[in-house]
């Protein structure tokens, strides 16, 4: 595996969540793989679970892992061509990214949406320099439109908790005071469309997300509706993705946070959410407390998804 | 050993003196217990001596080390229940801490005393939510009040200098320009008041420490009779504990600096202090130069107690 | 190996460029030697490519690396004797720095030149504080007035790529927006000064250098006059170094930048530069992407040097 931006790189998606099952009981068998080989992990944006999970996932294949935190904004890299560079970017990517590709094996790359320039965030500019310019094996951490190793973590997360061979798994918007990018959404969609899942995606009007995740994905206005016989309640929040209102908060509508009252309408559900999470914005507190909510088992998944992708990536050297 | 919060945790305390004194020795003859096992470090405040010191330890153990920076502020946790979390903090404690404790085995944290509240700083709201919810042993970096991982480096400092069966150990308050936390005072006195030593602490009438640390320790209001014979002296700042004062400055009276003219009152004490210190403020110039003076040898004990605590907690896993 | 500062240090030159094309060739051979080692990197400034260099150095070499980053003017170390330090200091250099020493076997230090004190610079006042208090063998990763790891790797370079045995190297200012130090300049002054190569410096009247490092090099204030055969072009801005200009900007003169003209005027000469690099005020893009361009081969020479010195350091423990 050479990059890990999407579903796609998983290939046979019930092949990966197997290795993903093996790899969890068997953490440190592979620390072969990792003897003399080093992970830089690259953070344009802070993090605590997708810092340390990664972190631990290439500890237990055995690798050297190092951390670069690029301060936002401290370090601009310059990416256009012809500039005089006499302004307050220090550096030009087409230096930098090859650079940092000296020191290690593999590179993880965080860098968020910025909500400044749509075209500039779907074309997943910084990512896709890194997996041009580093000359290693790229994945995301969390790029501009997608959140690959949390939905993989999802999926294993869905695999090891289902309780029939195809369950109905909704994706509900959920109101938060903050704009927020689709990343997850996306790619959790991406993922589902691939999993054998019956998959729903619920929000209120003009939220809807890209079609290129969106897919053949049913979607459905009407959250109770959306709601009803689900398996799987997969809550987030997501600022617009549709003109004009890109990065645009539309609605902050409670009616929306997932509450007892509306996970009375599932199928005894599971609760699920990538973390961090607001309560009583996204979901309430007797949901997220209760038995059937899964989001620290989710969260754990992550160092899983973490090292089959990064297992698999070593493998490929 | 599951927490190490308070002298108590360690249980015979010649037995642990003497653990130490053979870790000191032998500090890489332990690494096939930490094989496989992840310390997650998290500073809520910065440090030097105890981020250095204990991943040192970590490592001299063999195992794998995180570092997680919460930045002061910046990442605030919810605490209470029913809370429409809309505003600045991002995420409630009751997620944040059981999934830390996902991706380790042991965990330190850092969590200094506010100064807001001498309620929520003594009953250590921070530190205790870790022990409760991290699923995993947990140890004091410094918390609200207390430093036990300081407080057992003095004592095993005390152990290697002493010159007699019984030293005289005085706790002398000195003058510093900050509200100090009362963590490192009172952890030395719940040591000093278990271990084999006469025990004594002087300082400013209003600087009255938490009886359940001062116990049965005697407090002398007059530095200088306090310092009459003493073999080792132990210089600290902090700020009243004592209603309504907490957490003020009551003097900055330069007559407790400790000087060469306070060290001849004694029995050629050593003298000793935690570190960062402020020279002229809690000790001369010459006194801390002098061979005497044993703080560099106490701070490298730091490593020294943190790693016999978290040896004694891989031994429990 | 006690200290690296200067090229003196690494005592017979080809020795040491052959040792580091035989440290290159077997990163991981030396492994045995940094076991149960600790190397701490000391940053009182920002950095990336020294940063992630020597981490890796030190894990070639089967060390265990700490990181510590001292935020500028977040930790003041009073240097003074005598001084009541009841200010912003929070500590003094004569306890902090021993106290580093206690937790690592090796320290590399960074500290750049403030330009507040050319005396203050020129002494290293911080990097001679390290050597002569932390009680470990000190490397320099960039100090006020050096940076020789940099100009070791240039040097290994320049042996990788020379095609005669006693190449023309011409080291041309080259202008830049702000003021940066000198270290980049000396060092490879004080290299290529004992290097068997043919070394001349240009750059516009003012910007002369400490005679310290230029000695017996030929100086040539017509960048055209200098670059006129040469085998490899080492550009690189610096503020000014005599008085009483020092640390000011005397020239943005863009007639300066190392161009495809430029370039025509040398033996077909590779053009190296220790990166951040500002395009089209040091180098145009067309020049930084020939193929003479060997910027990234000699940034990832980087480790080379640093593991080179760090195993010498080792060998002499």
């Amino acid at each position: 595996m050479k990059t890990y931006t999407n579903v796609k790189d998983l290939g046979d998606l019930n092949a990966a969540i197997q290795e993903a099952l093996e790899v969890k009981k068997n953490r440190f068998g592979y620390k072969h793989l990792g003897e003399n080989k080093t992970l830089l992990m690259v953070f344009f944006n802070s993090s605590l679970r997708t810092r340390l999970s990664t972190q631990k996932a290439g500890m237990n294949l055995g690798m050297n892992t190092m951390v670069l935190d690029i301060n936002q904004g401290a370090w601009k890299l310059e990416t256009e061509r012809g500039v005089i560079m006499d302004g307050d970017k220090t550096e030009h990517l087409l230096e930098a990214i090859p650079v940092m590709g000296c020191y290690c094996d593999i590179i993880g790359v965080r860098a968020f949406a910025q909500f400044e320039n749509k075209q500039d965030d779907y074309e997943e500019k910084i990512l896709n320099q890194f997996i041009k310019y580093s000359g290693r094996p790229v994945f995301s951490m969390e790029a501009a439109t997608g959140h690959p190793l949390q939905a993989f973590a999802d999926l294993i997360t869905i695999e090891e908790y289902k309780k029939t061979a195809r369950p109905k798994v909704v994706l509900t918007w959920a109101p938060h005071p903050k704009a927020l990018p689709q990343a997850v959404p996306n790619s959790f969609a991406d993922f589902m469309n691939e999993a054998d899942v019956d998959f729903v995606i619920t929000h209120p009007e003009g939220y809807e997300l890209d079609p290129k995740f969106v897919r053949g994905a049913k979607v459905e206005y009407d959250q109770d509706k959306a709601l009803a016989g689900a398996d799987f309640v997969y809550a987030k929040n997501w600022a617009a993705y549709t003109d004009p209102n890109y990065g645009q908060i539309l609605s902050k509508d409670r009616a929306w946070t997932v509450s007892t009252e509306k996970m009375a309408l599932t199928n005894n559900a599971y609760f699920m959410h990538c973390l961090p999470v607001r309560r009583n914005m996204i979901v309430t507190d007797d949901v997220i407390e209760s038995p059937q909510s899964i989001v620290v088992q989710e969260a754990a998944n992550r160092e899983i998804s973490a090292q089959t992708v990064i297992k698999r990536m070593l493998e490929s050297l």
